[in-house]
């Protein structure tokens, strides 16, 4: 049995009705830039590794990926001026969530994660979770995380072994996702391209009109340099591991 | 080079931005059940292949596909009463399509092709195209279709040699969509589980609410026996031959 | 006792209050440019008429009619660039039937039947009719069609005896619509104005912008020339007739 | 040449689309209890009769009526309680009115008149003109109006001779709905079925829940007796001749 | 104890969960222009100090204000051509109202008052209280009034003694304002730059855009020439004394 | 001239429209519980003092304070499930200050600061932002910040002297808060009714539905021992320093 089995794209109905008691995982990404040597679907195909890893670990379901997410932010992402960054309207993002929530709760599931790739999406995300909550009675149980919040402190420290960490607001297309494409999926990472002028300095505030300038013209906010296929491992087994705990304790799953 | 040069998702930035002149794909499905022998992400599959083959085609760029779309019907697609299928609020589809469409606008393409594979969805992605071309002063010409319309009577005749037609609304997991998935993903269709026991008579009207014994406990609407790759590579090239013909009298496209 | 009885808008609130278990039919049509010879609001009145045939002959009450509906599309109504067509945005459409059904099931009624004359509402009604039901929990039965679906093959083929069936989508203004309002109101038909210089070649997919000449100048789609009130009489009865027995089977009714 | 000719609906799209620079006048009511002598399409086919009688005073168009309106007031219609009383929410008579006028100035009409005939209405279709006025640039003068505010005081006067006038508020199935209707349609008003029991006093405050007993249990607010189709002429020529005033201000007509 | 007591802002969430039984009070005003001697924060500022008399009286809570209401018109307010009228959609004003009475019903509290302060807002405000007396099912008695409606026909002719009363409608930024502020913060009214040229005669019809000239360029509708604090205190009272015995009738409150 | 001088409420239309070329600053809190020493209104408080302050260094206008804001979650304000906490939903916030921000847009007004004091309006507030920004095509600045993110690490080390940081997410109803409120207005802090029994412990994910026990009974997240009306005093200045340094950059001000 491969690791496709946990898809829900690739079951057939009995299949999927079969399983309503194990948890089912939702993964939202976004389609947006990733500086010159990571493709746009970064942050959608490492959600959807994690979920597909996680639910080998859990003999949980893979729903489909949700593939483009809320607006990416000069902190956080960088993309709202670069070719390629598709941005969903704050109302859109919640409406998708709520309605895909809602059709699985009232499928008998009651374990759900939402594993989430995206920084940006996260409020969004939250906010669909609470209503979908509101309307159904809290039927169902609700995890929802990403693939940095879960790890401990000794994983990142290993992970960034030799390396400065810039803080989680600048890993975009830095050191932490150029690893986990390099463990998961190396054809895509174009190492060779890969440009670092100036590490973004955090602003205290943010301010609109975003303008060109307010990210390097590349496209990145921290140095990918030192990433490596066995950095993306370990914070794909270190927030799998951490996941599964957190499943246990919220479902009561164990496997 | 090989066919996944064509997603946007696989590529970097400045890839994608040194394309604005040629056309984008945004492929559109569903999660939904699809009787015994196909799996749930047939819809989505399918658009998605027959996006790759007609970017490949058209030197044309594949965005990632929406894999959830409008309700199903049970006239059309059986689903609302079975485990698996995701429906979306119309509203949904319309704010999540829209805002796709405005943001690749925004990047300064002008040739788009929507191309659908859930019958469910065309009334409400037209919605989003209509709303998105007033609010853009109509700057992109958009087509929409889907796989089944471009086809000329003679394919249609062809697919079906020794076979009945029921009838396109019927062809949920029969002929063209088992055909179409033994072409591009044998491996996920299960030709020893298809059940067919009576085909569903369409009728002159909806009723609500759909009850159980509106579409047949197995999840068909019609027979799938007689499916080969062979008529799914007919549909598939009759469809993408017709679009390339219909990109070139849009778009002004030629290859 | 006229025809007149089973209008909703001529009765007091009593003698609506009295008929809770009868069923009630709302019309829906829409204000479109009907070519050089029939006035635009003909979706409108053929559903009224039909309605209040409908009613007659299930002692049912007819509402009010929704008089506008959702937007003319070239390749079955083709009204965008036309004069005179008012089209409402598909949220608008669903809004205005969700909160008129809702109000009519809070009021007790059970049976309902919503009648519509315009192609292009179908998917924006029913889409309204299953947010009402899920909110209601499914406590009325709503069965929703139009004049031209319940029309058994021999009926079509007696109203087309002598001419040709282009299509329901070109239906537009053409043989059906005009034969049926020379039946209704044949004071408003211009059978001296009529024009026709093509037929409309259905296309296989949608492209916007819509432009001037997707549509012929005049905005017939199709050609009238034989229509007749005996044609629209038998369209009529053919309708109302299996209109009957689909409410006699879906709510028991009976006179 | 009879008043219809002024109707939208009974045109054909080049008859009206040679009518942009006259004023076109958009009437709209309600579908809501009135008592037991009157119909519940009072308020629409009042402020329909209205709106002929302009058209014709102003060579105006009159689009089709929108028969339902806004949530019907205790104080003011009565309704939320007794059967029959359709009530739209807010959102839908913004949208609904919004998306009409939108329709209409971009035909290229720039002098409309809305016509309201149901007292609750006001402050909704007042929001939908606000939206559409800046969404266009304010390309079209737009007048709102009913049939009571125009009313000189000598007319109202007049109307009420030899009889009690409760104010506007409780003008609902009294004196001047079942006047004008006695002028416009005798054949619907029920003299004979006529209750009056208390007339009920206005409240300085609202409170909700709405409750039996806020209004009397026939559905009336103040007495009818003494109606007339005098009265009723006097009203609809009072009403009339003053818009016409109002337009020749605003739109600069004349006759 | 001193008034401020009675602010919910000023209590711990404690003290506030201990009054649930007694009666909770929501302002809401606005900010609007309100000529050239009155501050624009006039309309927020009475009703949070009538809303704190009125807690004081009945052992009430007052809710924070809502400081920004629905959209200034030019016959009650005039304020949409003036620099510091701030004008919320009709669709935020019903938002808002609604998810603070929902939150405040799930908090346990079923006697709610909103006490609003600009004329304009009053539809906006009910339609959400009907919204949310829907969706909780009536569980919580909801009173809605301002500071005009509930004074008996003697207040307001002491409150005009010598005056001319020019009606509701045009007391923007004239007697009753100008007294009340006088009344409540003087130091915030500027009598020496009072400017009065024309009464504003009032219109029987609305017409949009709003223009220049539709409002005299100073902002006052209405002479305030002879307002005082007297007169102020007056109309404080006696909307306070009335607004207890509303409530004694409708919460069965006391004290 | 004090510092009521700079609030928009207190000014007359004319005052303000003489200020459009100075900053505005829109102030947004939250009405939330902060455990049992602090009242309910502390992040609406101090988001205003905070803006007069700025707005006195900077001679800016202060906008009334929006005192309702986003839902309270349990690892950053510990609200859902105490009574007093108004959780406003996603959309409502958005559409709010979106409506605020167009209208001062359209004034004139071009240096705009969103001064926030609730940690999860942040994303919401900025949705808005963005929304207004497209559609005004960026005519503005507008910069959003709060009290916390602009403070210097040795500013927060000075308030920090002698106590541990908890890290911002737990600062709810803790040392700074606390002393922030005991600097601006002392009378409605309850030192003696301070409680604290742990530290709650930051989870790496959500999970809903929240419940009883995720948030300490009593309210708290971290110890407030230890607070002064020194260390606020620290945090106002260094707060308003720093944003008088971002709104010099941004909008090129100066005194």
């Amino acid at each position: 049995m491969t690791t496709t089995t946990y898809r829900m794209d690739q079951m057939t109905w009995p299949e999927f009705a079969a399983r309503t008691d194990r948890p089912v995982i939702l993964p939202i990404g976004s389609t947006e830039q990733h500086s010159q040597h990571l493709p746009m679907g970064v942050d959608a195909r490492i959600a959807e590794h994690i979920s597909e890893d996680l639910a080998a670990a859990l003999d949980g379901t893979v729903m489909p990926t949700l593939c483009y997410g809320y607006k990416s932010k000069p902190l956080s992402g960088g993309g709202p001026l670069f070719p390629g960054t598709i941005d969903l309207n704050g109302v859109t993002v919640i409406n998708l969530v709520h309605d895909v929530l809602s059709e699985i709760i009232a499928d008998g599931f009651t374990k759900i994660v939402v594993m989430n790739g995206h920084f940006e999406n996260e409020p969004f995300v939250i906010e669909a979770i609470d209503l979908v909550t509101r309307e159904t009675g809290g039927k169902a149980t609700i995890v929802e995380s990403n693939w940095w919040d879960p790890l401990t402190p000794d994983v990142v420290e290993k992970v960034f072994e030799g390396l400065d960490f810039p803080g989680w607001a600048l890993e975009h297309a830095a050191i932490t996702e150029t690893s986990l494409m390099l463990h998961y999926e190396p054809q895509l990472v174009h190492m060779d391209r890969m440009v670092y002028k100036q590490k973004v300095e955090p602003k205290a505030y943010v301010r609109y009109p975003v303008r060109k300038g307010d990210v390097p013209d590349y496209g990145g906010l921290a140095d990918a340099t030192g990433s490596s296929a066995e950095r993306g491992r370990l914070i794909a087994e270190g927030c799998v591991s951490e996941m599964v705990k957190i499943c246990a304790e919220e479902f009561g799953t164990e496997r």
